[in-house]
């Protein structure tokens, strides 16, 4: 069975950079925005797009009870979108050895007990990691620190929501995870040299 | 400054297994029961009775508000066991590099900002651990899966409210450790391997 490793993170919490320096030593294929070019792809709707329905919960105005009642209102490409990305993750997982970022993936891939891991740090250490990235971001280089702890707490609130409403689980709860790391104090880079020896 | 490593854990996760495993690894002095027995020589109580105190919070029959108030009405000796425990502490991150299990070491430490790791396990994982060891313990062999789960559960509660009671924090809280860590798939003895990589 293809050994299977899955990272959720916080914004801001050098998460991206951990799981990729991880598949990197680990010499495992990495999907992160990988995933959202091949769903474009599929549905020939524009990465931007898709972007924006596959990383979002639906908007609707009244409670879901099951998932009929939730594709039957999903608006415009929404369903197709969430489809092909449940597709494509089942899909790189039974390919080979993989490393996935987000999109509940954890949960979309249970059965074949992924490795999961979930990366986090404090807002203070965040906004420090954003703005040591900012000449990556010119709209985040204007933000006063209270604008960037604002945005980074949306972007998560935006996350747990997401990984809520699909997985009925709680986001970031431990029990969900096999490892939770706190890269406050340590580089994401020195954390997947720690955790290879986990997994291999 | 001396590196420090503290260990939470869940009773019935295999964290005493993978705390003493890993200061064997990397070499430092390990504590846990140690503590109960210095904290009896200094105080002439006996081991059992110090133990008692030392690891649960007082029994008061009305909140607290203040320490002072806290210290006015612990019951008996409970006062300088918490102190010497609290000294103890102390004194031996002071002298060494060391890896000090529970006792709310974390908090007792925080401004000589030691590595916080927390272990936890599922219910199932942790009767079935217990079931493993359960020739050292003899009440435990007669309890049904039931009983026993209800005993897991009773000391984990019983942690949870003398770490909150003297710390102020959520015991288990991902945000007060830089490290969570799952046993219910790997051993604890790997998992001190790993995490030995972490620290050096």
């Amino acid at each position: 069975m293809n050994k299977i490793i899955t990272v959720g993170r916080e914004f801001g919490s050098g998460g991206r950079e951990f799981a990729r320096k991880l598949a990197e030593l680990i010499g495992f294929p990495y999907y992160d925005r990988e995933i959202i070019i091949e769903i474009s792809k599929r549905t020939s709707l524009s990465e931007k797009y898709v972007q924006n329905i596959a990383e979002h919960k639906p908007i609707i105005p009244f409670p879901i009870h099951t998932g009929r009642t939730f594709f039957a209102i999903m608006p415009d490409y929404g369903q197709s979108v969430q489809a092909e990305q449940h597709n494509i993750i089942r899909e790189v997982a039974a390919n080979s050895d993989c490393v996935i970022v987000g999109r509940g993936a954890d949960y979309i891939l249970r059965e074949l007990n992924p490795f999961r891991i979930f990366v986090y740090s404090d807002l203070e250490s965040k906004i420090k990691r954003c703005r040591e990235n900012q000449s990556k971001d010119y709209e985040q280089n204007e933000m006063t620190d209270k604008e960037l702890a604002k945005r980074i707490e949306q972007i998560n609130k935006s996350r747990a929501d997401y990984y809520e409403f699909y997985t009925g689980q709680k986001w970031g709860d431990k029990a969900n995870y096999d490892l939770c790391i706190n890269t406050n104090f340590i580089a994401p880079e020195k954390l997947a040299e720690a955790v290879k020896n986990l997994i291999l």
